[in-house]
């Protein structure tokens, strides 16, 4: 099921796809329940509405140097356990909407990575324990990195933060096998990163144990599962893509500011 | 004007002091005229209600090494511009709450600081810009790090992001000129650290501004301004305390997980 959040007439509606149309969906009262609450009659169409971003997380976990290959093209090992930090809620946007290249990098790459989106307060899951419950759905992301500040502050926080530098995809797929998914970023058309989530040094249920021992997840928290190899700068006036099999593309056009 | 938040019959309620008790305040649209809220006329004992923190940050934006002498007792030197990094929202507690030692840390050591309560959006502020207006009020802040692991990690979020990590006091306090202030932390009644807001290396008007430029700042976010030197560990059964001249002390038990 494909689920997304739309402006209707000033209010923000969640939604899912029925027919190649949007289903406005009825009241469900946790977002976990989302998969099961009814759609109304209302029916809209896709082309007519405006998409918000599928959730207001109240953090968003990535996952760095998840992707040995990638690892290796900035220099680093892959970590002998999974590199966490935290991007700004404040990044956050979706489909459509522009990336801005802040003035004080010159050097603005795409990430396109799996986004697992949280369905329900998880904390020190066991190995043994199913995390599927815990999982609302998946989307597209590009944790979008000022990769010079990345090297100078050290700290990731700053350079994944600027405001428009977390786009995630306008729709959550909530039932997808992301075991071994294509993930691609195109720039301009052109193949910039391709990768299988296969490919992952801890995939998806490794990681959702492993962060929710470390910190309590929220539903609507998002995870961010890394990068394939192939990142590279973005400049005013590309539109760059991550397509992942199954989930809606995520496509944004990118600006220089000022 | 010391501002809280308390559990008032199943409900959330703003508060603040009046004649030593708490008086409710009535209602009030954005956060930023919290400070100009009719009080009720219900009044009820500080001893007698619990307590939440006064705000649900969005995001929590520190700044490190903003004392010199603390930089230089870690071994670093004091940055050309703030050290920005994000601490987990999850991780917040009031005063009285316990700080929970995971188990996964020898050596979790509290940061007493001085925190700044964002009141209302504020983006890209120029340098004569006024910051007051963007400020709900100040609060102590405890940024209890697992020092070990912010270490092994290099990046810090997840050593500084642990559930109850966060402490911040129970009351804001909406008028204090905060550029000379004493911050103190101890521990069991013994002093720790000891300093002066004015040895910040950039002071909260700068922080406010320079944050604004790389990042969104929404009302209730949470500015924690850096700690000066003595940072120690904390072991099962201490009382930690970090004070502020003009400010509700913030005081946490500590206790070992497990």
């Amino acid at each position: 099921m494909k689920i997304c959040r739309i402006n209707l007439e000033n209010k923000v509606a969640y939604a899912r796809i029925e027919d190649s149309q949007l289903a406005i969906l009825g009241s469900f009262s946790t977002l976990a329940e989302i998969s099961t609450a009814e759609p109304t009659t209302k029916r809209v169409e896709i082309s007519a509405v405006k998409f918000v971003p599928p959730v207001e997380p109240s953090k968003i976990v990535c996952v760095g140097r998840n992707y040995s290959a990638h690892a290796a093209e900035l220099g680093n090992e892959v970590p002998k356990q999974p590199l966490l930090f935290l991007k700004a809620p404040s990044s956050v946007i979706t489909n459509g909407e522009i990336i801005q290249i802040p003035s004080q990098s010159h050097q603005v790459e795409h990430e396109g990575e799996l986004a697992v989106i949280i369905g329900k307060r998880c904390k020190n899951l066991g190995e043994s324990d199913d995390v599927s419950p815990f999982i609302l759905g998946y989307t597209c992301l590009n944790d979008v990195t000022a990769r010079d500040l990345q090297r100078s502050d050290v700290q990731f926080a700053r350079a994944k933060s600027f405001d428009t530098f977390c786009p995630i995809g306008a729709f959550l797929e909530t039932e997808l096998d992301v075991s071994d998914l294509r993930v691609q970023t195109f720039v301009n058309g052109e193949v910039r990163q391709d990768g299988r989530t296969s490919e992952m040094v801890f995939p998806v249920p490794f990681l959702i144990r492993y962060i929710s021992n470390q910190m309590t997840l929220n539903a609507g928290d998002i995870i961010a599962t890394g990068t394939p190899s192939g990142v590279s700068k973005m400049v005013d006036g590309d539109i760059v893509e991550v397509r992942l099999e199954g989930l809606e593309p995520l496509i944004n056009p990118v600006f220089e500011m000022g």
